[in-house]
């Protein structure tokens, strides 16, 4: 199972996004010469976040993305489903029900013990990542790290 | 992300090897009937058990598939890596190393904190399937499987 490619990409950007003044926006063009990445594919991931309440886009020239609301109540789980859907990696398609050993519909009203399974371990994954927001991650940086990633996110640095 | 079609089709064929007489084995016709699953196909992913030490095959004309040791000691999260390999679904290819905001590689000694923090997710995810036994999984069976199981197993019934 893979997460995609653009996953480390939103959770950069919204990491970066929680570090200008409040208020504050930046283009996709300026996220994606930040990281290197392609704007045109960077753009719609971003717009994944605003789908997804994490990000605000505004329109116009000077128009941007910005956090939707304060990074402490921005989880890593919010970001990562925006790009991945919220669907757990194991797809239980009860071959239980079918060929020589098929059960009947009547022993199978319950969830099959070993999707059931599969879905604790995804609800652990989710928990994890439920339990971390922007504001820890920040946290962790370095104090001079807001005034750099401002200055080169601008390129006025 | 998704765990291969095939992640179903081992835990569920491992479940039935668990429940048939000590010693006896199923050959992958007898599983792929029993689950109407292509023979073909399932020998290869049998066969990544076996790699993986959850199976022992037996050649010969009364040759097949056993567990290789005793259901309490194969756990969920062994059958699904035999499958689908150990590695994370997050890949982290070092984008804050690259473009305008790139770190310089002294402050990328440590791993990035998203990385880590997707690597924690990671391990609670294989925790919550290494808790879990084929025995643990048997238990939920009403008392009646086993006996049923070899019956559809072998066609006999």
């Amino acid at each position: 199972m893979k997460l995609p490619v653009s996953t480390e990409w939103v959770l950069h950007c919204a990491t970066t996004l929680a570090q200008l003044e409040p208020g504050a926006s930046a283009s996709a063009t300026q996220l994606a010469q930040y990281y290197d990445l392609p704007a045109a594919y960077l753009v719609k991931q971003l717009k994944l976040l605003v789908k997804a309440g994490v990000l605000t886009a505004n329109t116009g020239p000077r128009g941007g993305f910005r956090l939707a609301e304060p990074a402490a109540g921005i989880t890593l789980l919010r970001i990562v489903e925006a790009v991945d859907g919220e669907s757990s990696p194991y797809e239980c398609r009860e071959i239980r029900q079918q060929g020589r050993g098929a059960l009947p519909p009547e022993d199978c009203r319950r969830t099959c013990v070993l999707a059931e399974k599969m879905a604790d371990a995804h609800e652990a994954w989710r928990r994890s990542l439920a339990g971390v927001t922007l504001a820890d991650i920040l946290a962790t940086l370095p104090p001079t790290a807001p005034a750099r990633t401002r200055t080169r996110l601008t390129g006025s640095g």
